[in-house]
């Protein structure tokens, strides 16, 4: 692991040498040393540098700058810098360009201009990675390689549709079957001949759904297949980890638990879209998601800003102390470092407004102070490198719910899947309680509860294990819109969810009731539902909570057969913690450190022989700790959490 | 008549059993059955099946569905495919895609991907059609055909260039009439060669509002023409009535009324857009238009939803008991029966989340239960076949002045046309009133009161067709902004509206001044109007209401001369119907039956020998009739109509 | 001067009689009379009527118009027609069509539908003016050339391309320097062959801002060159004075301190978007804008409406009394008269709605009236021609900042420009004082206060310039934001803003703090600030008012050192005006004509021997004059203002 050859946890950010001249790297070595700097990204944006013409490699400036870097104690994660094809790559293949699904083929002068699928790209990609790692697979400085930079570009071109074609033919094996899994029946959409089928391109009305999410799962598959190639081309020449970084919120494009099983360490970008205790649920549903993708082993938080809280149409800065307190959030829940992006704030290009660690105003400023209280914070936390994180709740993810959700003609537009899993996340965050995330079909029996939201798409398998959880005492809460489509797409028929799933919770859902915008229901039990309803036959289980308007006047709204529930509607926020409170206290999940007030979070990392506890305060007043401890930050006895404060204890393990 | 080969009132759906299979059929002829189905709409989507690929037909599959449902005692509306060129089609002919006004030519996936224009698919599908025409022109089960399906495809291609030319020569005669009618000297838009001549695309700034109305004056053209050449090819070999379904919400590409004028008999599709009582009021506002493009005679709905109200970003469920009060308020209003789209709810494709008389849930459900109650209701009602419904009162409605209104450069987004309609139709349905619809043009004898509603464009026939029937006594309203442009969009000069018009109200507009949105304004008879405001001068006229603010203060703003009428603000809803109310009583326009509470709809289809009174109560609560009746739906007396509840009541004719 | 060919100050408009037939005209001659219109611009839109195919032109009808005008004693304004190529050009020219980001090829069939790079448009277009100034470069009725109109088409297409590669060489001298003067170390952005370089065209992500700024730098440069290339052509054959229209509202895509140097008189097109005292502020806006660009020379206001007001999605009506008050209003300020788009309101084409000076309705209307009681109010203020209007306080305006501010990227939505200029501007207008707009780097010794709203960028010559102004012990009034970056986009290192600046004002901004959406933060002087706000050290400067919330609780938000005020938020307006109150005082600078109640504006005229007093009453009440005068206008001696009126009273000057 990169923190044996760091010898602790990992600090620092991307570094863009090429950006400055001799005086600024020479403040640099002196900065970096006085904020204990010891990894930085290098090159993610140097192609143009480093391959200024086709096949003609000039690898001196970075020569210099690795082996200036290592002189000074800072190990090198270096990148590939295929995200951001340089201008003349673009002139010379321009079929490598990405195009929309308008036709309308972008140009360079942004970033991320390439067509993932263009043979020409694909090949100069391997190419530059391959001589990169031929120069420097064995330099003293390189701890780990970063392919690439946050995977994302979709393109919908000829490439794209050839590429997309060759996948089809492997997934389905004949047309046949393409069109039986499509629905290519209805709309006479049928297809006789490979040549027909396209992308999803711009057409007259809704999109097949069945092609929508093959073109999703396809783009996914393109993207691991060109991070593996560059990978492999670099395995063959360096003995260092290899990831490709992550961009959490709202990641769409990629099959993450996908992608988590082809890098050394799963990396991840954060930046929270919205300020204060919202930002820190974020980090921890950024964390446990990460931790989730690298199947509970340590991961690494890549990039993250220092004052950067992306809200909409503004970038809002952070507050004093969250420097500190979102790293040792990642940190908590498994990160082995914080690093950011990046170590000093551009001085021109697009994104000269984007927060660094030494900020446009200098070393003298509050950013700047943060980062060296942070780096000291992270220097003083060596010992937990490798321990994990464990959690007895979960939060089922699936990237084909996910895409199936982004179908067109789906009967309401707030039938929506990341915030969903926030809301689920949130709750277990407010409870003190940490969440894994979990696939339908992944193996759960190390859970005690399962929260199931907006799971539109669940496959055959997927129905078995969530009955087989609850037939086992899992407790279980599967929420509306769930389970109504196979893993073709298909509406399962008879009643909603799947069949065994509908087993195992004893209903039949009849009828989708989408709610008015705007309109809010009440329940039973004095909770209330906005977006959703459904008319609900209770087939064995009981109704826990009915509705009590309308049509569904008296029908169940919240139902139990056993340990499986089954919520038909979207509760307020307030109720819905209230149901998932309920749900712990039956299912027996207590949170790591009882009796904290709300907006105190604990987490606690375990290793071979000690646990340590994360005590983050994110309240504006001091907390007092149950009982005085050391804190591994300060070395010192405390028995409160200051405002805004953190606090790490050290504790033995009885094993 | 359709009805006379059904033995009554059609009642059924969309019917695409190649989505299924043989034990599905089997359950679908048990259905059918128990549902009262007795005809049935094949083949919309089956192109792809029928011709799967050029020149080579398979009608098997298709002969075993018919002969089966004709066993089976349903009768079939035989679909021409037109409407969904299959994928081979659009891979060879790419130049039979629809291109954008951008020049973005869609590509096949959706349904509805041709150009109309395009020789091409023109070819194909009269090929197509004839095909279908020579095998089942004779087959029994065929009592109906169904030619496309809901025509309204636009291009801006190069063939839709070509065509729209030769439209505008033969209409205009020459370039510089052309030029004239389109005010070419404006904006030095003058053309000297046919070839300028462009469809409307995408350009710099404001559209010349002429090139857009004669685009879309063309554009109708071409459907009717396109509808024609398969209704031809039809009738050529099958002695068949041939119709094409029309999509009522908001349908703007085609002139309904010349549309009307080819069909066989007038076929509607209806989507109600919010819920509740707006719902009941749509079916009327559709109902009444469709009885108006067929002049009066019974019509047909050929779609509807069992659970579908299309509301914005979601689609709403009907409540219990709508599907039958929908069906017969169609019914009440002429229409020869009650079809759906479609029987069986799909189970895959871009409509799976449609509703259908067979829900995804199965029969055992709510929906299935409501459509057998609907089939037995209707099978009940035969005998009003081929009866009629007349009206006293009608609103004008003309395409003409619909299009005009989507001009570039408008005064005020809040001008709107087809919401003016459902306004000036709403007032008097909630009074209790049938209401036609009826061309500007057209003959208004038979109307003691007219409604004239946003006719921005009023041809000089139109305008001296309105001054004729005030002054033979009848009571018209004239709203604002009517007549101010005549049929080639020139505005009439000395003042609004059009001069034969202008005297008939006594009035001349000098200015118009709309109102700031969210503006809202107070007449002196303590009503409110919003969006608009004009400075009438009275030359004749008597102001009924003036402006109480601003500029405008005492001026008048409601205006009368003998039964002519003039309305120059937008009225808020409940100050529109009491205007509306006070006119139905000067003209002597009473309900079909006095007395009703609001929300309780009655109207009155009349047969040969009898008259049927419908009774549709769209209240929660039970009322009381009048005086006891005998009841057709339930063959019972009774002396009040249920809570959402349904009577038929006949009565001898008096001749 | 063109007020000496006319004998006084210009009144009339576009006049474009190829609209109209024969009748109309000898209507239009008297009409013109009885308004006293003394300036017809006429030709604009006639391109295709004067060359009705290459290089025939055909002459004879504008011969008889400018006969008939010149014998009606009506001067013109002769336009080349080239903002508005023919349809048979663009058909032979395809290449000469504007194309947007996209790549979409716009075609004919609204206005400006032209690419000014495109060489085929730019020989077109000299070739017709040339061939009109030879024709009438000597005729009597010509006063004043008027070279296209209101130059504001951007494209992007491959000849764009070229002419921006030629302008970057020129302006950066090597790829070398274009790469360091727009970052493209970052995102692998290095250009190595000047091929490559593209204008912005549509993109992966956020464009680059350096390359974003030089485009639209370029754009105004070639719009300027364009301009000169018809201006030259003319002044070889014509001795009448040349000019072009500015778009004043929002015209962003030209330097118009660039192009006043170009033409012989500023003019410009004035349009309010807003109704009531909003639309007066807006006439003071613009008016001293244009007044600004011309230098302080006298200037023409070349297009207004009679009764046009865009107020988003729609076009209010103008209220009584403000064709006039809107006229004098820019009178006032500078302008040589008052003219409006158009004469006569079209019948057809895109702009029917556009108001008139005679109307729709005819001459008979409150409209028309208006403009005859408007032309004799001008008549009788000859003798303000050649008058100046002088300002001691300024509002700094710089294209180049304006562009910056449209860059991606930016921290912050509501980081706005033209709206920032008008509410500083309209602070100065509510206290009474008349306000000249200056460049940053000009000589700003006639100033006594200066503010700088949103100048985030600020070349190192203004920053220098600012500093010395405040050294002078002039007033300064620096607003958050500004000064951040060079004339490069390059940000300002170690604090903003620039340095020589940062000292002038005493501080340094370390961070910025964008405040949310909808966020109001109160500071300690009770004033309250939104959108933004900024963490300060004091460095020679006094905290005036500070925040008083959050991170930033007790830091300084409005700032004095000396004469140089730094604000660091947006203020509420009722605050800002206050502030700026505050900042007249301390400078000595007082309304033209103390003590008028607010909504009465008073401007004055300077000419050799007189002082010309405009007092322009926008309230609906009348108002006392502090002593009684004799009004211009009426030729008598008033004691007051009537409600909505004007007064006009000449002074003898003190020399």
């Amino acid at each position: 692991m990169i923190t044996r050859r760091l010898g602790g946890l990992a600090f620092g950010g991307d570094y863009n040498p090429e950006q400055w001249g001799e005086a600024v790297w020479k403040e640099d070595d002196a900065l970096m040393r006085e904020a204990g700097v010891n990894l930085a990204t290098v090159g993610v944006f140097s192609w143009a540098l480093l391959e200024p013409e086709e096949g003609r490699y000039d690898f001196a400036w970075l020569d210099a700058h690795l082996d200036r870097l290592h002189a000074n104690g800072v190990a090198v994660d270096l990148a590939t810098p295929t995200a951001s094809p340089p201008p003349w790559f673009t002139l010379a293949h321009p079929d490598a360009l990405p195009t929309t699904p308008d036709g309308v083929r972008l140009v360079h002068g942004s970033r991320d201009t390439y067509c993932l699928t263009a043979p020409a790209y694909r090949a100069a990609a391997r190419t530059v990675a391959s001589a990169l790692a031929e120069r420097y697979g064995d330099h003293p400085a390189v701890a780990l390689w970063h392919v690439h930079n946050e995977y994302a570009t979709l393109c919908w071109c000829s490439h794209t549709a050839a590429a997309f074609r060759v996948w089809l033919r492997a997934r389905h094996g004949s047309l046949d079957a393409l069109n039986e899994a499509w629905g290519t029946a209805f709309w006479s959409q049928r297809y006789t001949d490979w040549e027909q089928v396209l992308p999803p391109r711009a057409t007259q009305w809704h999109r097949n759904p069945g092609q929508s999410l093959d073109f999703s799962r396809f783009f996914s598959d393109e993207v691991i297949a060109a991070y593996r190639e560059q990978r492999d081309a670099i395995r063959a020449v360096s003995d260092r980890p290899v990831t490709t970084n992550l961009m959490l919120p709202g990641y769409q494009n990629v099959d993450l638990w996908a992608l988590g099983r082809e890098v050394d360490v799963v990396a991840v970008d954060h930046y929270p879209d919205a300020p204060g205790l919202d930002a820190a649920a974020d980090v921890a549903f950024a964390a446990d998601r990460a931790r989730s993708f690298a199947g509970g082993r340590p991961w690494l938080l890549m990039e993250q800003g220092t004052s950067t809280v992306h809200a909409g149409d503004r970038v809002l800065a952070k507050e004093p102390g969250e420097v500190l307190r979102h790293s040792l959030g990642h940190v908590a829940r498994g990160s082995e470092g914080a690093l950011f992006f990046q170590w000093r704030q551009s001085r021109a290009g697009a994104e000269q407004w984007h927060s660094a660690m030494v900020p446009h105003a200098g070393p003298d400023s509050r950013i700047f102070r943060e980062v060296k209280e942070t780096g000291a914070a992270l220097a003083r936390l060596a010992e937990v490198a490798g321990s994990v994180v464990t959690a007895s709740a979960a939060v089922l993810h699936d990237s084909d719910a996910w895409w199936a959700l982004s179908s067109d003609g789906l009967p309401s537009s707030e039938l929506d899947y990341h915030p969903a899993l926030r809301r689920a996340h949130r709750a277990l965050w407010d409870a003190g309680v940490v969440a894994d995330f979990a696939h339908p079909e992944a193996d759960l029996s190390r859970y005690r509860l399962v929260l199931a939201p907006a799971l539109y798409l669940l496959s055959d398998e997927g129905a078995e294990n969530l009955r087989r959880f609850a037939a086992k005492g899992g407790t279980v809460l599967v929420q509306h819109f769930s389970g109504v489509v196979d893993g073709r797409l298909h509406a399962r028929l008879g009643g909603y969810p799947a069949a065994p799933l509908r087993e195992a919770l004893g209903i039949r859902v009849e009828e989708h009731r989408p709610l008015r915008r705007d309109e809010r229901i009440t329940l039973s039990d004095g909770s209330h539902g906005t977006a959703w309803s459904e008319s609900i036959r209770l087939e064995g289980a009981v109704a826990v909570a009915s509705y009590t308007h309308g049509v569904l006047d008296g029908s169940p709204a919240l139902t139990r057969r056993r340990t499986a529930w089954y919520l038909s509607t979207r509760l307020d926020a307030v109720d819905y913690a209230a149901l998932v409170g309920e749900l712990l206290d039956l299912a027996g999940v207590r949170p790591a450190l009882p009796g904290l007030p709300p907006g105190v979070e604990a987490v606690t990392r375990t290793g071979e022989r000690h646990r340590w506890h994360f005590l983050l305060n994110h309240r504006a007043e001091p907390v007092s700790l149950p009982r005085p401890a050391l804190d591994l930050l300060t070395r010192r006895r405390v028995d409160a959490l200051p405002a805004g404060g953190c606090v790490v204890v050290r504790e033995g393990r009885q094993r």
